[in-house]
């Protein structure tokens, strides 16, 4: 079996931006992905396929099958600017092979939908809990990065992106498709990091000129925030500190 | 090599529904799929080749080499009602792709026969030994889940399933081809449920208005449940009780 | 990178029987195959590569360069009696669907001389040191089990193959190829089982009425006895005794 | 996703030599392929993307994304003598199959350029450490490594070479092209060995009449010994001596 790409219906887009987001640390590129497509009302129009998702099947509550798998979403803009093409899926494979083979696979896209950049979200775990996350951005070209740099992203100066966020950016290269990759800030020791993925979303919506409602997100991350506020009352030196910055997707 | 379908003879059949059961927890789908076969005497019509299978042969009392493969079944049925394709093999694939593999084959056969709808079988490990298990039932659509309800069967609200049986039911989804998957209740400790093979037969017949025989199945099932009983009264104690239930094929 | 048959040249052969020998337990096999190869001064004249064996090389006294990979030869029988291809390669593939794609391609070659029968070899280990090994035979179809038995063969009532040597003899049967697998009894001990390849041979001789010399197997078989020998007086009671027979290959 | 070759450009190069270094034990093949790159000014003219190797990017400095890669430099032999290829790599591919995938596109490129001869490199673990590290040689031919031999290098009677530099080498022979490995000694304890890389590029000049500046091996090979003989000073009798050699790349 192959990967199979399954569309659903053919939208007509006007070079569109592309928004990806795996699970991964934090799930903060889910959540981003996940919070732009139900904001803006994303139409799914397109479904991924494929033997490197784990062999299984999960139920909705009413019994309905479904399979690991990759979701397409478009937004037509209305008003100004780009549209934009969201990806999202279950998880991330969970072969090497299969990693290279999911980010070619949303590249092929990409390109057939002469998408005119790529954005990759992720999580950077450090240990700093803060409620104003940086975001740090790498690039397939300098201006792109020096662009975002002036909406206030840190530049990735060095270090490695492990994974399928990592791949789709990094295979934009070879593919002459311009891709950026936005990681914001987040303790390695949240599950859902609702604010990370705030932080995401803003740098998007500022990039792109597309405004966004964040109140399910704060809401979120207010939740998140006064859990880890009353675990340190508990327990004052439990949190490790100031390890070095280590650079995860 | 890939994946050989072996077709030995081309039956023609009307519109048949597929019943599919590779050995799982409790063996409950290979042994369902392996009694209709016998009590209906199925024609063996196709032969499934595939290094997704253990690189091992085995040999019977008469020194002949057996692979590992799955053998496909016909039925006409010449009452009335549907005719059948059954599906099963020695073993699962060990491998995710070869599982993905092995369910993507099975149902190119299902194409190829037009089948109206697929059925796969498996076993939901639950702590409760019981005369009578509950058969639960999920779909690829709501209408199939509430027709099988209305036979008695739990719905799959939730959870998920691991491997084949799984995987054949879930890639029916994108393929278009209508199936659901009925799980029978079985204690995680029973290599052979024959009671909760029958539970899931019984729910297939009622489905599908043919008759089945049940004989040898309610002897094994005798079997067991004397022995279970005779195993907890020489240790009341021993056996786990009320864990949350988990889905597993 | 593709399994590779290499053809040195394109020997014309009449109906050939194909012997297989892979390394396996005892070295059984490939012993058996190479004696054959060496005493019959079979000519090599195909070579497979295949990515399924080890990512290594290894290198001659001469310093020249070997790659893992399977040999064939053949002979013309000049007498009476059938022409011979030999098979064996350095090493079983590591892999399961390795060892599939190289019996498979095997088969290919087997097809393609229009082989009128192939046979497998390998050991069988059991914990029975003897002079005078028992040779095992399995078959795809009964008939040839039978002739074998005639020639004081024991039938492999049960049990599994596993590995190459069992692959090779197993898709004979969907291919329309007749096989068989001569097992010659081993103890597990031994890496080099000159005695269990001498009884493979003698086997192989007096099936095909081709006469082969035994004197290099001999004196590496004595060799074997006399060490066993030795060890048992050292250490009378440290060996196993009457575990189940096993059959592996 | 296959492997991706990306030619950047198509040098006309007249029967070049091929050099191939893939990191390895004591990073002696890369380093010296490195060195000749950097010092003969080579030229990149084609990059090779593939699913083996690793599923993670890396960032520079300025932020731009980097795949795991392969690079092929041309140079343009102005003077006498052969033009070159050099090839190396991030890493090794992690799977078998992935090394024999990578090393089976290197030469198919060679094949491209009409190679006349690839030299692949490596280190052999030894635990000598010395000032004048002994280059040991294998070749597809005897003429081959004869003529190696008279410029001072050790044939490699016996042993194995294992991972990628040692494939390219070995599929030489299958593929009709002149191969040689040249291993130079390391301590098995270094991770950077400029001095081996060294002895291999001076083994590599005098073959081909090429002349390279060593300066910068040089002064990096003396902060090596530099430390070694400090840390020997330190603690005479703590490292390992006269271990069996084995060849390792």
């Amino acid at each position: 079996m192959h990967t199979v790409m399954k569309c659903l219906t053919e939208p007509k887009l006007e070079k569109p931006v592309m928004v990806c987001g795996l699970p991964g640390i934090g799930s903060v590129a889910w959540l981003a992905v996940n919070h732009l497509q139900k904001e803006l009302k994303a139409e799914l129009f397109a479904e991924l396929y494929s033997p490197a998702f784990s062999p299984k099947v999960w139920l909705t509550e009413e019994g309905l099958v479904r399979l690991m798998k990759g979701e397409f979403y478009f937004w037509k803009n209305t008003v100004r600017g780009s549209d934009l093409i969201l990806f999202s899926a279950n998880e991330q494979p969970y072969s090497p092979e299969g990693q290279y083979e999911l980010a070619n696979s949303v590249l092929d896209l990409a390109e057939k939908f002469q998408v005119r950049q790529v954005i990759t979200m992720g999580g950077m775990a450090t240990d700093n809990f803060t409620d104003h996350p940086k975001v740090f951005v790498g690039g397939t070209e300098s201006d792109l990065v020096k662009e975002v740099e002036t909406f206030g992203a840190v530049k990735l100066a060095g270090g490695s992106i492990t994974g399928t966020n990592g791949l789709i950016f990094g295979l934009g290269k070879p593919k002459n498709i311009a891709a950026i990759c936005l990681l914001a800030e987040t303790p390695g020791y949240l599950s859902l990091d609702a604010n990370a993925a705030k932080a995401a979303v803003e740098m998007f919506s500022k990039l792109l000129g597309i405004q966004v409602d964040y109140s399910t997100l704060e809401k979120q991350a207010k939740e998140n925030s006064e859990a880890v506020h009353k675990a340190r009352d508990l327990s004052r030196n439990n949190l490790p500190r100031d390890r070095d910055l280590s650079y995860v997707s």
